[in-house]
């Protein structure tokens, strides 16, 4: 373990040395995923920050939506793939993949969205992602128009737009910190859960 | 009143209608800034959203650091400027120019910070701010080895990725609602203050 | 007044060394704003190249046209800021508050032309002046028709299009030169007159 | 199989109606690999097309070469990857996890190769296979000449530029027919082999 | 001669230690034209890849199609412009030249095709071909559509993209090996064949 | 003559309708060069204009200078081809074939600066033109220092920049109007003066 690649560019803190409320959720998250995941470490160095940071995911990721869990996933792999974010693509592709039970997805919306197998309503919406992700400025009461007509309320544009926004932050703290994403997300979704475990211990 | 322009393309809460902890926290501000700055209301449509918000805003901008107050506030008008955010540029701009107690670095570093009349050490810690903003992928260890160059800490270099990464957030949330920037503070710290008041009421 | 900061990369030939014609049409235009604009001096080490510049600046703006003389200076603060311009943003921001008898405008247009408190028509021309400044061979017919179809004239439209391509030269030599504003456009338009006055001594 | 999404925009030939020498490579491919790759019979719609790519790729990717096979491959990600080519980065993808016998590096190449885990010497070699890929006029003496300086040759700089060369024409002929790539791909050289046929089917 | 510029950045093979099928080619080629076309020596210092791309470069430039010879080499005028390639436009401009018997077209389609003259139809040929060339992800059903609407058969959308995919790869080794256009195509088809042959000698 | 492609999109005055001083001066142009550019009758819609456009073209391109005719015209045809303006491109391609006495060179700047028969004194002059007009705000310190590190004056230096701003201004303006060159540049300087008097009747 000695030698494994760092992390993080910034010194990470020890579990032991954390405030008591992160070491607590980081070992909730890590009971749960079988590991802890580099992201709550490597920001953990700022607890305020880190307990901001995890509020505003919690709020947008778990928050009631009219988007469903996969798709509010897809969203953060293919804004972070247009910021080239190592960290984002393969940890939420895993997500992704889990959540949507479909294993070439995430694979998909991460090289080319306009080519994935979603549907044309999604289709509009990772658009909008991506261009709110890539050229903000440029978002328009029309491209607005066109999700309304997708079906999409005002309280789902909020979320496609607030997860873009989010994840516009998280891709540049992963790209500031060099942050390394664990190996685990690489396999998870894609085979059985019991082939996962056989295959990498219990996760 | 009746026919301001709109200060969001979304619904914007009343402040009596806001959880006691928003309207209390705003209603300060209020008072020390003698006028409601829109990004509180505009984003007051999600509480849980809000309070993430501003707890990373406050972690980050009042906190301890080897940046000064103007030096923050200067990453945040150099990075929204290129992203053409304009409640960011506003409004910041003029916490800039308070902050600096100088009347025309802000709109210096909104148009062009390489000629803005800064060291050449806040021209490197713009330059990276905006590279980050910009081209993520781009930032690598020896953008990082430039700064330290410069005197940054560890600290100082995610202070100011860190700044510039929230605002990445910031500015989309902004051009997602189409945030208008409160008239007050086109003219605040460009003039003493009892002028100020003179001209805009109570400020 | 020894070690303000040099208006100009390149040496600034002093007032008395100007030919006649120059040295008159400056002390003219200083005698009306109260301070000699630094492009005078900046660009007056070339007397024929500033004569046939100041001459094209006075055909077109201020010359007859379609537009008003606010809309002639937004064209230029737009179509500069999208050229990251420190010189013509500052300047023509003050001559543009002045002529719209609006503060806030300038600052809007400078930022975000999509976003400012202008007509949709206005809209429409500044949307092409920023792109024959930025992307000039993409300028259709189509784009053309658009403009028509808010009621520009053929006229209007050479109007538009020659002072986006004149600030294009403007933005370019103000580059090269890192051309300084004066301190004093940074307030003007803001404040009465009068106030002004009293903040900057007489201009 | 009636419903499976296509893997072109265009008539994809049937097996039986290619000509023999088409017919056979495809029949030994598949045998070796237990799939028919859809790029074979994509392309397969112009058989002496068909014929020139594969006698280029087999020329480039099969011939001698200073580069290793896993270096090939991952030149081929990288710059698909540049070019949000989905068929590429996917099967390719998959060959690179295989001659690499690692099962991460191809997913960290695709998304961002200055984070990858390769040598210094690799990422300068991927450096220059996206500059040519991207900017290919921007490509000067002093590019291969650091080439030279991680100890490439002539033949090595030949190879590294070629293969490039081949995929910007083989991305532009998937985003041309919306190639999909199989789905078998998308899971090669991530598990054991053993594991893979029991996920897959013979493969 | 002897110090005439060189073609090519890598060792360029002498006439007579060529394979006999390449040398027979270019012989025959010389013969026709009254040179040898730079790009024949410059790519046979790798004779298998000498031959698959004179395989696709025949299979297409010279095959059957609903595109004219002129068409298809302006789509090489256009997308080689696009990529700054010096070695095609040159060569292909003096091509385009001949095969439109036109001397003024090439030019024009480099320079800015958007304002050539020719029919819409072409126009919009060469739009979808320089949108291939520079921004293949973006290409969508929707502008195979487009060229549907203008008469072009799905077998001619085919020439479209894969002259442009394979000039892609052309254009990239020509910058690759800065590949030197011969001095006689700058004026061939600008005169008369007897002009020329006055001018050059025989040609 | 009739049906001629017209010279621009806007009405061209006739030459009986022109003031006495732009009928001269035009006169005397086609006198001399054997045909009236379309870029003088283009811009004669507005003579006010057109006399300052001519005297800074005139202070410029005719003034004393460190830079050669030749290399003036070679910025002209560089910053235009980075512009894709059709009209600048052709004719001062062909006044730059003439001042070179070479007719190679216009062609290799337009399609490709770096890779043409320049010395690196003329490629830095280049690169540094095509720098200030694509991108002028990252023009800095640091690139006049490399062009006074060969050997380039201040003057020289303006020069080089005052043309490309002047080029700049007039690209935009053939966008504006889609300026026609006229067919007559397309061959000057390629072939004998003879020659073209043959070819075009007396040029």
């Amino acid at each position: 373990m000695s030698d494994a690649p760092p992390i993080s560019r910034f010194p990470v803190p020890r579990m032991e040395d954390l405030p008591d409320d992160l070491r607590e959720r980081i070992a909730a998250v890590a009971e749960k995923s079988g590991f802890v995941p580099n992201v709550s470490l490597a920001l953990a160095r700022r607890p305020a920050e880190w307990r901001a940071f995890f509020a505003y995911h919690d709020a947008l990721m778990e928050g009631e939506s009219g988007l469903d869990a996969a798709e509010k996933e897809l969203i953060v792999v293919a804004t972070s793939a247009a910021n080239d974010c190592l960290y984002c693509v393969v940890a939420h592709g895993a997500i992704a993949r889990i959540r949507a039970r479909n294993p070439l997805l995430a694979d998909q919306v991460a090289v080319d969205w306009r080519k994935a197998d979603v549907t044309d309503r999604q289709r509009a919406m990772l658009g909008f992602a991506v261009k709110l992700a890539t050229e903000p400025a440029r978002v328009t009461e029309a491209d607005l128009a066109e999700l309304r007509g997708h079906g999409f309320s005002d309280d789902d544009i909020w979320d496609i737009g607030a997860i873009t926004a989010l994840f516009a932050m998280s891709n540049r703290m992963a790209h500031l910190t060099a942050m390394r994403p664990n190996d685990q997300f690489y396999l998870m979704g894609r085979v059985p859960k019991e082939m996962l475990a056989q295959l990498q211990g219990p996760v």
